[in-house]
C-alpha cells in the first residue's frame, strides 16, 4: 500500500510535458507496491505508470532496473517499458525524488494460479532468462545467501515469538545453506520476486511480467526456486507436484536446465524459502502497530522451507532429470 | 488512502460479467477516499470506478447517493454515473460489501485554484443546485448544526491540546451558531463537501464534480459557504476576496441568491468552518498512532472560523447584495 509522496499538479504537468505522451487527463495514486509511490496516469494517448522511487530503493540500482526493462522490451518480452523524455532521459526527478514514466501493462494477476498458469509462467521465465543473456549490466543479488544471517540476527530473540525454537531452527538451516550454497550454476539476469502479483494475465494468457525492482544477476535456477515456492503450494500447505512439473516442463521447452541446476533445485528452494521467511519476519517485527500495511505472514514460508528440507531430488518436484 | 477490502479475482470477474461493459483488462486499488474502497477498472470498452462501501457509509443512504448521481447525469451535469447491470441494478454486492460500478471521469483536481477555477466552480455548483431541484429523494444533512455539539463533547478535554482554550472558544461559538442557525433558506440537494479534490479540471476547464457521499438536502447557500472556506483562502490564511467574488458572481449567472441567503452567508461560513474543524479534530484524536492515513490539520479551520466571525456582511466577500 503505497503512495508516500504527493506530487503538486503544476510540477506533474511540467514533468509530463517533457515527454511526447500527449496531455495528462487523470492521475490516481495506486495502492500497490510497498517500495515506491505509483500513480496511474491517463493521457489522451495512452496509459502510464509514474513511479517515484522512495528511500528503500538505492538510487545507483535504478539504471540497472530501467535498463533491464528496456532491454527485455526490445527483445519482445512483454514488460513495462520506461518512456524516454524528449532529451532521451528515462530516469528523472519529480517532487524531489528519482522518477520514471513507464508504459502500463493491461492484465490481472491470478490469486489462485492453476496448472495452466504455472505452465505459462515457466515459458515466460525461460524467455526472460534468454532475453536477458546479452544484457550488459550486472547487479549482485542483495538478498542472497550471505545476507540472510544478518537478517536473522536483526530479528534476534523475537524470532521465537512466532514459533518456539524458530531462531535455533533457522540458525541451523543457515549453517547448511551457507556451507552448500552453489556458486557455479549458470547465471544471468533473474527477476528474483516472481510472485503471482507480478505476473499479469488476460483471459488466462500471460500478458506480462512486472516489478523488476529485485532483479539481479544470479543463478537462473534460483528464479525457478522462487516460483516453486510462490506458485506451487496449495492453501493447505501441500506441494502441488503437477504445477511444479508444468512449470519446469514449460521452462525447458525454451531453455534446457542442466544437471547441476536440477541437483541444486531443492537447496535453492530452501534458500528462497529462507529469504522470504526472513524478510517477512523482519517486516513483521518492524512494522509499527496500527499501520495500514499488513505484513505478510512469515510462517507460511517456514512450512515451505521444511517441505524442501525433506526433498532429496527433483523427482519430488515431478521431474526426472535423468 | 483507502482500499480496505480485497476482492478475489474470480468474484470480480463474475461481478463485471453481470454488466454490459466489456471484458476486464485491469484493476488497480486507488489510494483515494477514506470512506470506501475504490478500484480503477479498465475494460476493453472503457474506464470505471468500482466502489465498495465500507462500514462508515450507511447502507440506507446509498440509494440517495447513487440516485442523485444518475439524476444529475441525466440532466447533463457532468458527474460519475452508476452503471446498471443487465438486471437494471446499480447497487449490488461484492466481497461481502455493498458495491457499485461507476463511470470514470477524466480530469485532475487543482491543488492551488486561481480565480478562474473559482468562477468555474461557482457556475458548476449553481448548475448542480438547479439540476437537483426535481430530484425526488431527500436526505437530512447528518453533519449539520445539531451534530456539532456531540462531536465537540466527544473530543472533550483533549480539544485544548491543539490550542489552549479551544474547547471553550468552540463551545461559545456553538451557542451562537445554535441560536442563530437559519432554517428557512432555500433548500435542495447540496454536495456538502466541495473541496478542490472533488472538482476535476481538464486544461483549466471544469470537467466534473465527484464524490457525492456527503450530499444531502440542505440550504443551497451552505454549499457556497463550504466553497468559500475550501477555495478562497490563501496558504498564508488570508481570505481572497477576488476569488470569493468570482465564485459568487458566476453562481448568480445561473441561480440568483436572494437577500436571506446573502445575509446568512457569514454565519453559514462560520458553521461550515466549525463542521470541518470538528470532524478533523475528531479524526485527529481518533487516528491510531503510526497509521498511514495522516489526518488533516484541524487548526487551518480554526483560523477560517475566526475570520468569518469578524465578517459583518457579504461586502467582505466582495459582493454588495443590494
Amino acid at each position: 500500500m503505497a503512495v508516500y509522496t504527493e506530487v503538486p499538479d503544476d510540477e506533474l504537468a511540467r514533468f509530463v510535458a517533457e515527454y511526447d505522451v500527449g496531455t495528462l487527463t487523470s492521475c490516481k495514486g495506486i495502492a500497490e507496491g510497498v517500495e515506491n509511490s505509483n500513480f496511474l496516469l491517463h493521457t489522451d494517448r495512452g496509459v502510464f505508470i509514474l513511479t517515484l522511487y522512495e528511500k528503500r530503493v538505492a538510487l545507483e540500482d535504478l539504471p540497472f532496473f530501467l535498463g533491464l526493462m528496456e532491454h527485455l522490451a526490445l527483445k519482445n518480452f512483454t514488460c513495462p517499458t520506461p518512456v524516454k523524455d524528449r532529451q532521451g532521459q528515462a530516469l528523472k526527478q519529480l517532487a524531489g525524488r528519482p522518477a520514471a514514466l513507464i508504459t502500463f501493462l493491461e492484465g490481472m494477476w491470478i490469486r489462485r494460479p492453476d496448472t495452466r498458469h504455472c505452465s505459462a509462467l515457466g515459458t515466460a521465465i525461460a524467455r526472460m532468462h534468454v532475453a536477458g543473456e546479452d544484457f550488459a549490466m550486472t547487479r549482485p543479488n542483495a538478498l542472497s545467501c550471505k545476507s540472510w544471517r544478518p537478517l536473522l540476527e536483526q530479528c534476534g530473540a523475537q524470532t521465537d515469538s512466532f514459533s518456539p525454537g524458530l531462531y535455533k531452527e533457522l540458525a541451523v538451516e543457515l549453517d547448511v545453506l551457507e556451507a552448500n550454497w552453489p556458486d557455479a550454476l549458470p547465471c544471468g539476469v533473474i527477476h528474483a520476486d516472481l510472485f503471482p502479483d507480478n505476473v499479469l494475465f488476460l483471459n488466462n494468457t500471460l500478458s506480462g511480467v512486472i516489478d523488476y525492482y529485485f532483479a539481479c544477476t544470479d543463478a537462473y535456477a534460483y528464479d525457478i526456486a522462487v516460483c516453486l515456492n510462490a506458485w506451487c503450494f496449495e492453501l493447505d500447505g501441500s506441494f502441488n507436484v503437477t504445477k511444479a512439473r508444468a512449470l519446469l516442463s514449460a521452462y525447458e521447452v525454451v531453455r534446457k536446465l542442466d544437471r547441476t541446476e536440477y541437483d541444486a533445485l531443492p537447496l535453492l528452494a530452501r534458500g528462497s524459502a529462507m529469504r522470504f521467511l526472513l524478510t517477512r519476519l523482519y517486516d513483521w517485527l518492524n512494522t509499527p502497530e496500527g499501520a495500514m500495511v499488513r505484513p505478510k505472514d512469515p510462517i507460511e514460508y517456514l512450512a515451505k522451507l521444511r517441505f524442501h528440507r525433506s526433498v532429496s531430488s527433483t523427482l519430488e518436484y515431478g521431474i526426472d532429470p535423468t
